[in-house]
C-alpha cells in the first residue's frame, strides 16, 4: 500500500446543473476553488455517458458513447493532478429504463439530469499523476503538500 | 456546479436492523438525531426491495417491487428537507443470488437484511428540496445554514 | 438503528500496489496503523476477483471466482474486529470487457490491477463484531471506545 495520513479540508456539498457535462463541471469547479486533492461520491442521473473500459493487457482504454437515459447509483471518484493540470477520476454505475446496468471509468461527454455530490478536500498531501509503465496508467502517488 | 461549503458535523456509524424498513430507519434516525443535511454511504444485504426509475421525458418515476434477497453493493444517499420535513434520497446497487443486477432509486419498502451505514452530518449548510420544473424533481439547493 | 457517535479519526490516502490482494492489503494496513474502526471507498481496476453471496435462509456464503480483468466501478467497506482481529468487510461492484456486471462480499483472493482508497479512521468509537443468530452474520455493535 502507497499512502499518506491526510488532512480534513473543505468539505463541499455540490448540486450539478442540468446538461453539464459531468466530469468538466467537477474539473471547473475544482479550478475554481483550487482543489488539488480530493475525493468525492455522487448520485444522480444522466441524459447519456461516455465511458471507457480499460484493457489491462492491450493497455489502452475503449471508449463506448450510451445514448440513454440512466440513474447514476453510484458515482466515487478523486481529484488529483497530472502535469500540474487538475483531473479528475471516477467511475460510475448507471441503470436504464429496462434495469440493464451499464458503466465504466468516466469520459467528458456525459450529460446531467440531476446530480449530488459530496466533495472531501484533503489536505496536507498531494495526488501527483504520473505514467506508470506496469499498467499503462496515470496513477497517482500520495505525497506531502 | 451549485455550491456551498459545509462544516464536517456529527459522523455516526450505524448497523441498519433485521427486517427494518431501509428508508424509514435513516429517515427516523435523522428526526430523532435532528438531522437535516447530510450524506451517507452503506453496504449490507436486504431481504426485498422497492425501487424507482426516473423517467427523464416523461418526468415519472417507474415504481418496481424486488422479491429477492439481495446483496447491497453500493448505497449512497443524502438526508435533506422538503417543505421543513426530512427526506433521505438514496441509490442503491443490488444483486441477486443468480448474480444478476439491479438497483434504482429506493422506495420505502426496502426490508433490511443487514447493513452498516456511515452519515457524515454536514453543519453551516441547509440542503432544502424544492421542485425544479425543468427535471420534475425536488432538487435541493445549498444554502447558508 | 443501533448506532454510536464517532469521532473523525485519521483519514488515510493509498494506492493499492499492482498484484496485491484487495482485502489483504486493506487488512495488513490496518493492522500496521492500528485501525480499528473506519470506512472506506475506492475504485480502480482487479485482475480477477473472489466474491460471495451471502443465502439469507441457508444463512452460508456462496463463493465464486472471478477469472477477468474488471473495473472495479465501487467498492464501499469498513474495518472493525472480530476476536480482537482487524476484519476488512467489503462490497464491490465489477464490469468486464463485454460490460457484463459483477459483484458482492468480497473475498481474499482478489488481485488489484490499480486501487485508489480513501479510509475514514473512527475514533471514540469500536465496532466488535459478534456472531448475530437471527442472521447468521458476523454484524458489528458500535460501542463506546
Amino acid at each position: 500500500m502507497i499512502w499518506r495520513e491526510a488532512n480534513p479540508g473543505r468539505l463541499f456539498v455540490c448540486r450539478m446543473e442540468f446538461e453539464s457535462d459531468l466530469l468538466d463541471s467537477l474539473e471547473e469547479f475544482a479550478k475554481e476553488q483550487n482543489i488539488t486533492a480530493a475525493f468525492f461520491v455522487a448520485l444522480g442521473a444522466v441524459r447519456n455517458a461516455s465511458i471507457a473500459y480499460y484493457e489491462q493487457k492491450e493497455k489502452r482504454y475503449v471508449e463506448e458513447k450510451l445514448d440513454d437515459p440512466m440513474e447514476v447509483l453510484s458515482c466515487i471518484g478523486n481529484i488529483a493532478t497530472l502535469d500540474g493540470k487538475v483531473v479528475v477520476h471516477a467511475h460510475a454505475v448507471f441503470s436504464d429504463k429496462s434495469g440493464r446496468f451499464r458503466g465504466g471509468h468516466l469520459l467528458k461527454g456525459t450529460a446531467v439530469f440531476a446530480g449530488e455530490v459530496l466533495i472531501f478536500e484533503l489536505r496536507g498531501v498531494e495526488l501527483v499523476r504520473s505514467y506508470d509503465s506496469v499498467t499503462g496508467l496515470n496513477l497517482y502517488t500520495p505525497k506531502p503538500a
